[in-house]
């Protein structure tokens, strides 16, 4: 796959004055309008979307979507759960295989006695005895979800394993709400839609599987925003989308997000110029992590200067090498960066700024930061 | 360069029993022998020792480094500066070209005034023209380090514009105290000698430069721990390493730490076997980062399963493949991690687990975590 992503068009965002650098800024009319755009296609086929918020870890923006039709939201860890609960929401799904040993068993077993509907998934049976040992003699049984792998090869079970292993779970005593998938091999390259059919069939195989072998599990659950709109298909009645709400420059070269879509920029001034043929910026491996997907040039889009490339990272330092004849920015200037990956860049900050038409309207926390278990 | 990492000695690290993965874990007893074998090696030489705390941002960290013979702190910027300051350390060096404009200007002028020995790097005019006004009228001048470039071509000027650039500095009202480098090309690979060689020589020409134009300007600084103790020769007179004190899989690659000398892991579990020929920790790249020079294979290393790459990082799940017949841990298992880069992992916990001989022993703050500007 050739590099492509610095000639898409970005629009230059307005940026407020006066921002303390390095620091997220997030365009609260951006995201209204692409988690209004997601419930809405959703919606007209009758498919649930219930967001992932590791991408935003942020309780306002986790309401931002169920205002607007989410059903519910998803989460990666219990950390998330926790904050979340404490926030006011009361359905959540645990989209990861907890293994619910130790101080987890007891975090595991708050959360089903206070969230009113509450879920977790697995994808092995010692993780399932588990799950049912931290939740025994609760006043009910623990929601589950089977993790079905569907060609991403990272968790989940494959289809013709589904029925063994979901039976097995009941008769521990835990209730097999459904399956779900992570088409997560979408992110490799511009194959979403073969990812998309891959979670569209092995999830139904996996549900057929189940009704075959007389478990009643009605929530057949995708992930992934490349796969979101795709992936609406077959048996599939739930989308897990997380990146949808902000953007990034993944998604924006893969095409699951539109150029108009893009919410969250990080900003940071030019510290230095004092090396020929760059200039430093003051955001580094520490504000915009090293996460480069091979078919991305650089560590970052500067949309203001779209052929300089964010070449190298230190902790504190992006080093931006510009072509002879381009223009540069001054040293003072303040520039808006849009991330290769929002999830592990937004876990960084403690707070969003939070802007509209260029303006702060408030300064949103980032609740749960740093909670990755 | 080839890949040799994964056959070095790493012993596996006892951990606690009863950990809530992932987590950061930190061997004091290491710590402490790494803090008193570089502060004793360049105390052996006359060369001070400024550690650079942005590897931990511990108070309590820094508080060891001080007692056993550093002379002050380096931080990176103003946010990590305010956390120390606050600690309690009252001889802190900011090596980095702060463009104290907005509300930079107050902190700083803040941290001028309450710190009782405070400096800060500059690389250009504009840059000290800032500095100077933010803390003009205050009752003593601010002391200034100018930024020479080593060969790294990140920041600094080159040793032949340093006089000019003082001399302009200096005339702004700012005390130009010395002269400072990063070494970082040492990461390249295996030259921390060649790059040792050449911050010595670039800051010796501009600490002369500086002497034939009049500026008294006595500190001549180095950093980076791979070239620590090869630079601690000519006119280099404090040396700011940090990683020495955590080690990771780079230093130890790079032959900077040795193997007895690693006092930081990151504690996973072992989450799902359920692919074949792999198992999938929960730390992903929220514990990890992404961080990876060419010279490594794999996001960190487990000393305890050697030939186990870790392969892909999603946020909360870290795969790793396995060769086959070699021994794969059992679902459940608690592994411990070697990261491939400390300081950029601190970063994302909010605390580090502090063990002596496998038991714990305290919860330490990171203090100055997501302090990046």
């Amino acid at each position: 796959m050739t590099e492509t992503s610095v000639t898409l068009p970005a629009a230059v965002p307005l940026l407020p004055a006066g921002l303390d650098t390095p620091c997220l800024v997030v365009d609260l009319d951006v995201v209204e309008a692409n988690a209004r755009r997601l419930a809405g296609q959703l919606d007209a086929r009758g498919v649930r979307l219930r967001p992932h918020v590791k991408t935003h870890k942020s309780v306002r923006l986790a309401q931002v979507q169920l205002e607007v039709g989410a059903s519910g939201i998803t989460v990666g860890n219990l950390g998330e759960a926790e904050v979340m609960a404490a926030g006011g929401i009361d359905d959540i799904l645990i989209a990861y295989p907890v293994w619910a040993e130790g101080p987890k068993a007891g975090r595991l077993r708050a959360l089903h006695d206070a969230v009113r509907r509450f879920a977790v998934g697995f994808d092995s049976i010692p993780g399932a005895e588990r799950l049912a040992a931290a939740t025994s003699g609760s006043s009910h049984r623990l929601r589950v979800l089977l993790e079905i792998d569907p060609g991403n090869g990272r968790t989940g079970v494959a289809p013709d394993r589904a029925a063994d292993i979901a039976l097995a779970a009941r008769s521990r005593g835990l209730t097999v709400a459904g399956v779900f998938a992570h088409g997560g091999h979408a992110y490799g390259g511009r194959d979403a839609a073969g990812a998309a059919a891959d979670e569209v069939s092995t999830l139904g195989a996996a549900a057929t599987a189940l009704r075959r072998a007389g478990v009643e599990a009605p929530i057949v659950s995708a992930g992934s925003t490349p796969t979101a709109v795709l992936a609406a298909r077959g048996e599939v009645n739930e989308i897990r989308a997380g990146t949808y709400l902000l953007g990034d420059r993944q998604q924006l070269v893969l095409g699951s997000v539109p150029p108009d879509g893009l919410a969250l920029w990080v900003a940071a001034t030019v510290v230095s110029t004092a090396v020929p043929g760059q200039f430093v910026l003051d955001a580094g491996a520490k504000s915009l992590t090293k996460d480069r997907p091979e078919y991305l040039e650089g560590h970052g889009l500067l949309p203001a200067y779209p052929d300089a490339v964010i070449d190298r990272l230190s902790d504190y330092h992006g080093v931006v090498r510009v072509p002879p004849d381009t223009a540069v920015p001054r040293i003072g200037e303040v520039v808006a960066i849009l991330p290769n990956h929002a999830c592990p860049v937004v876990d960084l900050f403690d707070s969003f700024v939070a802007v509209r038409g260029g303006e702060v309207v408030g300064t949103w926390p980032v609740d749960a930061r740093g909670r990755s278990g």
